[in-house]
């Protein structure tokens, strides 16, 4: 395929079949919100609602509104989530609960903090588009609200003795500064930078450890290797995902280091977790070989091989480098030929080893509206302008 | 094989294999306790202690003690775990930690009423081979303990909203059902009796649900189903290890309605969560067939098997259930041609749905010395029973 077909392909997945899928199958009319947990041909199997699913689809149709195209179908597909969360999805001070039932009652409490993550970056574009100032206020005290969390976010739910081992995670800083760009146009310009340079900092030279050729998913509070379960753990879908975040930031700052640095990154983890048996990236990979706490490790999630597509996509892009263009060819076929669904459309998240759909279903507490769609829009957009930096060339 | 056959096999498997494997290898001859993070070789790769493991190991070598022969070997294995526990198992109110690191520091906090579960029994049974009270008083302490925690096992760590869906889980009251019985010895009678019809009712009554035919793990408050992802899930090698409980003590009470209602509800069981495309039992199923959220469902686990056979050789024992027969030796064959390392002994724990090892670990945070050595020691004896009723059968 040429760059414009592939262009064509990913506009037209997006907004020809998953779009359509979820505006046509998640819509719960009788509460407000959505209904996630939707079986291979859309139907609901479970109602219960996710924090981090809710606030997840809200940004996609907000994002599709603001960046696509301006309708309203989309734009009131997002509100009638939106006015769902605003209703039930805070506690008392304002952080955001993990889930509730169909009718809005609260049934996990708040204590994971990338729900309230989700929450900001949902009403951040969501106010773009809507303008009403009651959703940037949302935004904002979520925001807040977030950095006085973050040394504790799981608060009096953390588990960890204090002192003995404490660990930093790598979610946090790479989704931080993801976030700051999302809600961007309603903070302080300062904050936003800073928090960016922490976040390239933290994600470039903490993380990410040359010694191993790759980032880790938790290092020791002084910086240093922790050789345990935890510490030895790789999710090579996480690391290619905070890698485009960089490679965003690196046009952004006009940094061609930091790109390099990224698309190098991006190559060690596709050489580090792709699995040369069967193909496809492994979900959980130990940094020396040892077995493994997460029993799901050599499984092939959707999110995975999204964001490495994204990661190669944008790489070839700004360096024109053959490997990326070449892992791209191989992921964007690993992914048509296991993931589509040519008959109910959308994604299968869950294949086995061996690239068999384990779990048939399209959405359900962790998988919905928001990896597929995001990647197949960044897709489109990296080929559009893969596309158009070669025409310009040809004229040359 | 015949019946005298499969005796001499477990036993030896026991004895000669599996025991020893423990023995050489899991001995923290710097700090004492266990080390249970072991590769298929028997290498130690990760040094964490898990309270779990730390406390079946002592209660697997105490029991061998007690129940097999008075080796001091097994006694002094036995003391030296206990040891460590006793010195840094606990934390200021006598709650028993999650995990410490290798010397013996708290890694997590004691959220996990099932680590004092374990603990109890730990200490029971080594108060029987050592008869020093410091063990029997460490014992009945975490008992009550247990008693006082049981209401909200999880205490502050308890993430779920009160009242809004207040689940009952199957797994303490099964737990308790067994370790009264294993500190019979240091409780009041009374209370063994009423914790044994309590839990009896509890199984066989309210998490037994004969409009499925299964055990479920999880229901609500009332008694009623729960229509969600915790109300829908079952876990087959959960049911069947209750299943031999409830058979033990039909044998205590001579109940045979008991005993015909356990046996009756273990195939049940069996059939439900067998894999008829590539055998093995499955580690979860939801009971309306919807998808999981476990991704681990369609693995095949090394304790799920142990606990069916043990439930199908009971129940041929004391029913000669001709189907129990025929179930106990599919499941037997099962286990030895895919769990069982001819090479590096032990076996193995994980297997992917087609019976390919997925993690070729012989010990790490769930995996330890406990569920082969419980199930090995109980299969030889009730083997040895089997053999002498058949005996005593063609004498007449």
């Amino acid at each position: 395929m040429d760059f414009e077909q592939y262009a064509t392909l990913y506009r037209a997945n997006l907004l020809d079949d998953v779009i359509p899928f979820w505006l046509n199958n998640s819509e719960d009319k009788q509460f407000g919100g959505y209904l996630t947990s939707l079986d291979r041909k859309g139907k609901v199997f479970d109602y219960d609602k996710f924090l981090w699913l809710q606030c997840r689809q809200v940004w996609t149709f907000s994002m599709l509104y603001n960046q696509v195209e301006k309708r309203q179908e989309w734009l009131q597909f997002a509100l009638q989530g939106a006015n769902f969360l605003t209703r039930y999805g805070r506690d008392h001070d304002g952080s955001w609960y993990f889930s509730l039932t169909r009718e809005g009652a609260p049934l996990v409490q708040p204590y994971n903090i990338f729900s309230d993550c989700f929450a900001a970056m949902a009403y951040g574009q969501l106010y773009k588009a809507s303008c009403d100032p009651q959703h940037a206020r949302i935004a904002k005290e979520t925001f807040f609200n977030i950095l006085e969390r973050q040394e504790n976010p799981k608060g009096k739910y953390n588990k960890t003795y204090p002192g003995t081992r404490s660990l930093q995670s790598f979610a946090l800083p790479m989704i931080l500064t993801n976030l700051v760009l999302e809600i961007e146009h309603i903070l302080e310009p300062a904050s936003v930078k800073q928090t960016i340079e922490t976040g390239i900092e933290t994600v470039m030279n903490k993380f990410y450890r040359p010694e191993f050729g790759v980032i880790l998913e938790n290092i020791n509070a002084d910086g240093s290797f922790s050789d345990s379960f935890e510490g030895r753990v790789v999710n090579p879908g996480h690391g290619l995902e905070a890698m485009w975040f960089m490679m965003d930031l690196a046009v952004r700052k006009d940094d061609r280091a930091l790109m390099q640095k990224a698309v190098d990154i991006s190559l060690g983890l596709l050489d580090f977790g792709w699995d040369e048996q069967y193909g496809g990236i492994f979900y959980f990979k130990d940094i020396k070989g040892y077995p493994l706490l997460q029993l799901e490790w050599d499984q092939k999630l959707w999110w995975v091989h999204l964001e490495a597509m994204i990661a190669m996509a944008k790489g070839y892009l700004h360096t024109g480098n053959e490997a990326c263009w070449q892992w791209f060819e191989r992921l964007h076929k690993y992914c048509f030929e296991h993931f589509t669904d040519g008959e109910y459309g959308e994604w299968f998240g869950y294949l086995d080893r061996r690239g068999e759909v384990l779990l048939d279903l399209k959405g359900s507490k962790w998988k919905g509206c928001f990896h597929v769609p995001r990647a197949l829009y960044q897709l489109w957009n990296t080929f559009k302008q893969i596309e158009s930096n070669h025409q310009a060339m040809n004229q040359q």
